[in-house]
């Protein structure tokens, strides 16, 4: 390679996922090529969100305050609580629902295989959060993945001596499906359609 | 979406190519979630690939000195100057064949119906090389593409009053293939069978 620095960029820009060395490569060349501009104004973003973005102190999703926007909000709805896995979930969520409650971002699902389990997406905390609010209603919105669905059912086996209501979104969806696969539509007549979960409950 | 440094970087991933809305967020959440390391490395190798990589005052490739290490390589054969398309394509020529020679690097082929002619190519300061230098023979290396054949001809035309050999790697390959694509043992290959070019001089 002609410059140890475009190497560098090459082996770096790997770190993005679905992105292999033929790909990095085109990448690099383009930036120099043909935008340089756009290159610094990404290195700025990158620099800026790496260090500056946390997680909610109250729901775990990404926000650059202390609590994001949804939880300092203090018109919504504090007797729901919806489950996610993904900030993604939250934005659909947002856009397509007339939904007025609260989130909890679990920013992940339960997948003993590749090792993550409830201490990494946060359960105590969100179990914690359900009861000093008095949350009456839990909705779970995780993926209809096999994964999506044991964490739904671990939740709600947690919470199955809480005298509050658990339900899980119908939406219809074949299984494996993530939430963002959903029309808009679909995703308002998922909520307004939810149902007790687990269906014998 | 909950945070708007987040919302810019998903913005800015999209200056690269085939990146699209859904995988710039992909990749976002990803660097967020799981590797903030690594995109602090990738910003910084952007932005110091981005300040400090210019073009070779030689060969026009990239390097981040004045002269590429080819061009500074005195140890090399003046007599041969091999046309290329990229960058990329100088690498492969290195590391499957050969050559001694030196490059020429066009930056990207003549497209008309892209606005791209001789200037944007460094024409002129390739004939300017190929005279100053005394380069004996002019191997074109450009791919096989229409626009890379409309290249070789167009550079063949410009030198056809000069007493020097031009030659083009008979590579084998179906037409619009790239040079990263030929094995490396068919590229050396292609460089021992050089032909005259065009066909009839
Ligand atoms: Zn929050
Ligand atoms: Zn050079």
């Amino acid at each position: 390679m002609s410059s140890s620095l475009l190497n560098t960029l090459i082996d770096r820009l790997r770190v993005l996922p679905t992105v292999g060395p033929r790909s990095a490569r085109r990448m690099a060349l383009h930036l120099l090529q043909s935008d340089r501009a756009g290159g610094v104004k990404l290195s700025q973003a990158l620099a800026d969100a790496m260090t500056n973005i946390n997680n909610c102190q109250q729901c775990q999703n990404f926000t650059e305050q202390t609590l994001c926007g949804v939880c300092s909000d203090q018109e919504r709805d504090r007797s729901l609580l919806c489950v996610v896995e993904n900030p993604a979930d939250v934005d659909v969520i947002e856009m397509a629902s007339d939904y007025q409650g609260y989130y909890f971002v679990l920013m992940g699902r339960l997948s003993p295989l590749d090792g993550i389990g409830p201490d990494d997406l946060g359960m105590e905390k969100l179990f914690e959060l359900i009861r000093s609010v008095g949350v009456n209603e839990v909705i779970l919105a995780t993926s209809t993945s096999v994964e999506g669905d044991a964490t739904a059912y671990y939740i709600s086996d947690q919470l199955v001596n809480d005298d509050l209501k658990v339900t899980r979104l119908m939406t219809g969806m074949s299984a494996g499906s993530e939430l963002e696969a959903i029309s808009g539509s679909m995703l308002k007549q998922a909520f307004t359609l939810r149902q007790p979960f687990p269906a014998s409950a």
